[in-house]
């Protein structure tokens, strides 16, 4: 029943942690997490994260498709999330507390997204206010990023770097995230 | 320069309305379209549009990627979104204030999108919060579902409902929106 799974990982010390943010479903949606997130601090000095993208990155994680989150996402997370911070301190580099579109580009290209400058350009254009781009915004762009080459990697079975998609799969990838 | 177009429509009722918003740089950005979307009262007895749904709105007729809107945009987007809302009210059967999922998935399938069963459910479970539809949430999926149709529509010359994209294409559409 909710809340007790097989083989629940009782000695993880993040296990109590979970259950008591994720409450009586045994799951974390877009509002626990947004929440727990808030809490523990994690982003720092930067402004919380707004429940559009706590909603992405429950969407990157969803391979049950439930729009919640289970223990081992939730642990996938918190590990993306620190590498992400991290990333965002280092490349903030006049220490502005926002990433701006120049620190971006190295950003985006350190993770290894080989992108052109035309298509860089239009992801810094979306992310940006005001040519500043914030931590929250940063963390949407960087899981949407992942989540979408992750779905055009699984399609593209010889490496050709080209995916054939129909329609309606062409909607349910790019609509869910 | 900015703010002085050649042709402006000076004799068009909106066109005062438009250049106050847009101030002196001539282009509407994400915040004074939430600034002046919440004024006019578009919303009614919704919540206001989230500057995410209103980055969004704004992405979808970009056609200049500049991230900002023109006047023309400007009205274009009042007209889609007097349809949407009076789509919501009319799918919103039992007046409760939100559309729940069935009434979602007529409302979809009434704007002529032929989807799956399965992407139907990715998107109802990803623009729902506790099995309700909120209008911001309507407006951002009816956004996105148009502008992400109109990309794949602009690729299949054929109109075979299968298109070959490359990765910094899909990234490209895919990421701007
Ligand atoms: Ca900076
Ligand atoms: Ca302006
Ligand atoms: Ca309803």
């Amino acid at each position: 029943y909710p809340g007790c799974f097989s083989g629940a990982p009782v000695n993880d010390p993040m296990w109590s942690y979970f259950t008591a943010v994720a409450g009586q479903d045994g799951e974390i949606d877009s509002e626990e997490l947004q929440r727990c997130l808030t809490q523990t601090g994690i982003s720092g000095t930067y402004s919380p994260f707004s429940i559009e993208t706590c909603r992405i990155m429950i969407a990157m994680l969803d391979r049950d498709m439930t729009s919640k989150m289970g223990f081992n996402e939730f642990k996938e997370l918190f590990g993306a999330l620190n590498v992400w911070k991290q990333n965002f301190m280092m490349f903030d580099q006049d220490r502005s507390g926002t990433v701006e579109p120049h620190e971006m580009s190295q950003a985006v290209l350190s993770m290894g997204y080989r992108i052109s400058a035309q298509t860089l350009n239009g992801i810094l254009k979306r992310y940006s206010k005001n040519g500043r781009i914030f931590f929250d915004d940063y963390v949407a762009c960087c899981v949407k990023l992942r989540a979408l080459t992750e779905t055009f990697k699984r399609r593209d079975n010889m490496q050709q770097g080209v995916v054939n998609f129909p329609y309606d799969d062409f909607i349910m990838c790019t609509m869910a995230i």
